[in-house]
């Protein structure tokens, strides 16, 4: 028998894909391990093989894979000489499916429906969690059904769509269909994978798992993560606090949840010093991918953060975009505005925490800018337009302007 | 001294950047390797390191890199229980910092040019090329020049502005303008690394190699991969053709060159039985990733697939897009269309071929969906509206309906 617990109530209830929320304090419910010696089982073929002792899932389908997990750890050489920082590492989740982290807790949670007899799964989605479940419902032959905004923007429809699922965009408050999901779900036996669902959440640990051994098996001393519904960050910290019971860290990684300013409900309770967050009534910012009015996992992230010393902080549109840049421009990473905010976060703290030099800090880019194309300014490039018999007039003054 | 060779005049000649071709039949020169005993570092560090002994670089710098490489190589079991096909993989691509193969020749080529003091890159690209080696050129620090078709879709030209090149949209004959940047090149110090560029050639050998291991150390039965200008082809037959020299495999994969319909000069030089491709006037295909009236790769193409027992067959637009939709719906994978074309040009062969159960069959997917998002076609996807009140009514018909 398996269970979710609740982290706020500290009660355990048998676990229910189709309801994960504490039938107390509505909580979202995480799922619970009982203690034991875990280890890793490096070398096995299948990805989630090797970490199947931390994952919640008695057995794998190896025929579920689409190439996910195994991200590189990449060093910014660049800008840390630019900007004097220390040793500055990208873990980059745009080298997973379908361009996001978000395919980590995907994974795990069609492996989950598939070990249930589960026949359909959905999503309450703005674009990355979509595309994601539409990709894994395909490979794995499910039904899949898509709520989405009904302003969700074309191309998210897209590359969602491409993979067959029933895409509805429905028009109305966002948080509560999020909530109205689970009740059509149990009634329509889908199985709603969404931003705090239990096993997508132990999903992204692997994440960590995977900077860990990447590490040379030691904890960085920061990792960076955009902060949106909180499933994200929940799960890497749990990572790191699964690796610290097991006694192969001595110490848990300071984590910076970084949101955008314009939807930061969960960086003004922290900073507030409040123990809820309060949903906020309109997010304005550009980062699409972490603008959550009301996030599910807000107030377990809060606690998480509280309780391992960890930093909830906040960034403008700005900050973002000239962050996005200079990983374009320096590094040749190009992510979505929303994984920005984790370099950008970067930036604002060390104007505040004198970093030591052997600082390893870890920024964990969650997706690929190729899904945000239209929130990038042709204006800003250097565009020319020649003919090819004035092709050379033009290089000669080109090339002289450097 | 390092020498390019030309394989149709049999001779050698001191190794130019900038101007790697046959100063007698005017074709692409190769890089020329001695013969020697040669192996593979696996476990070594860096992404090159592993295969360096293959591979025209005597250092490698550890700083470049951006995740290029180790892609996966994925079943197809739905897909392959459908058709009733044999055992088919497909080598991923699209896990490549840019979402395309292009980054595998890039990475080599621009370690070429920081190891021979260039400090100045550029391409003649309709894309993917074009994203690569802006990327890289960010990476390393180089001044990019990008040299694009007046008519290149603004998406392409944001996803490779991003990182700060120069880009110079000319107005002209595409083919022209690939020739023509070799003289201007030299004369501005520019290394353009084009499609067959002998170096980007070499880098493709990586693909491979990795096909090689992953197939616990075998010759897949065939290969089928994408054809356009010829570079690619040429470096996957020339990993083989070394692992053969090697003594690591027996006999070479049956190579499946596979070019658009609209756009396949090299197939109708290949099915026509002559020596040599004609350029063809007019392209008309929905694969720009692989639409070269012109290929400068096209005559090596055909010898080494002649000399090899390979195929070069074609497929139409609908077959590519039927193909991109099977790949979407049936095994998750969203892939260009041009990328397609593997897939389609098995099906098409399997009704001419008879496969044996136990071939393993590679297809090459080569670059992701996402950068060709204008392709698809909403009208063909299940969209539906609803209010959120007004969900469950809809639900139901929907469920109903499977």
């Amino acid at each position: 028998m398996e269970f979710f617990e609740c982290l706020f109530c500290k009660e355990n209830y048998p676990a229910d894909l189709f309801n994960p929320f504490c039938p107390d304090c509505h909580e979202p419910l995480l799922y619970h391990f009982p203690r034991k010696k875990r280890d890793f089982s490096l070398g096995k073929a299948h990805y989630l093989d090797q970490y199947s002792d931390f994952l919640p899932l008695s057995k794998i389908n190896r025929n579920i894979y689409l190439g996910e997990g195994a991200t590189p750890l990449i060093k910014l050489n660049r800008l840390v000489k630019k900007y004097k920082l220390p040793l500055v590492f990208v873990k980059n989740e745009i080298f997973n499916p379908t361009g996001s982290f978000k395919d980590r807790g995907t994974t795990v949670a069609v492996q989950k429906a598939i070990s249930s007899g589960i026949r359909r799964i959905g999503t309450v989605s703005t674009g990355n969690m979509a595309s994601s479940t539409a990709a894994f419902g395909a490979k794995a032959g499910l039904e899949t059904f898509l709520l989405v905004k009904e302003d969700t923007s074309s191309e998210k429809v897209l590359s969602a769509g491409i993979h067959n699922p029933v895409i509805i965009k429905v028009e109305g408050d966002y948080g509560s269909l999020f909530y109205k999901s689970f009740s059509l779900g149990k009634k329509y036996n889908i199985y709603f994978m969404n931003s705090v669902d239990p096993f997508r959440i132990e999903g992204y640990k692997v994440t960590g798992f995977e900077i860990y051994l990447q590490s040379n098996h030691q904890a960085p001393r920061y990792i960076f993560v955009p902060l949106s519904s909180g499933g994200h960050l929940i799960g890497l910290m749990r990572s790191f606090i699964n690796l610290k019971e097991q006694g192969m860290i001595q110490q848990l990684p300071t984590f910076v949840g970084v949101q955008a300013q314009g939807c930061s409900p969960i960086a003004h309770a922290f900073s507030s010093g409040s123990l809820k967050v309060k949903r906020i009534l309109k997010s304005r910012t550009i980062a699409h991918a972490i603008s959550n009015p009301d996030p599910p996992g807000g107030n377990i992230s809060l606690k998480f953060i509280r309780e391992n010393d960890g930093l909830i902080i906040d960034v403008s549109d700005e900050e973002m975009l000239a962050s996005q840049r200079a990983l374009a421009e320096i590094e040749g990473i190009f992510c979505q505005p929303a994984s920005a905010t984790a370099f950008a976060g970067l930036m604002k703290l060390s104007q505040k925490i004198k970093f030591s030099l052997d600082d390893l800090i870890v920024l964990v880019i969650t997706g690929s800018g190729l899904k945000a194309l239209k929130t990038l300014n042709a204006k800003r490039m250097n565009i020319y337009h020649s003919s090819l018999n004035r092709l050379e007039n033009m290089l000669d003054s080109l090339v002289l302007s450097f």
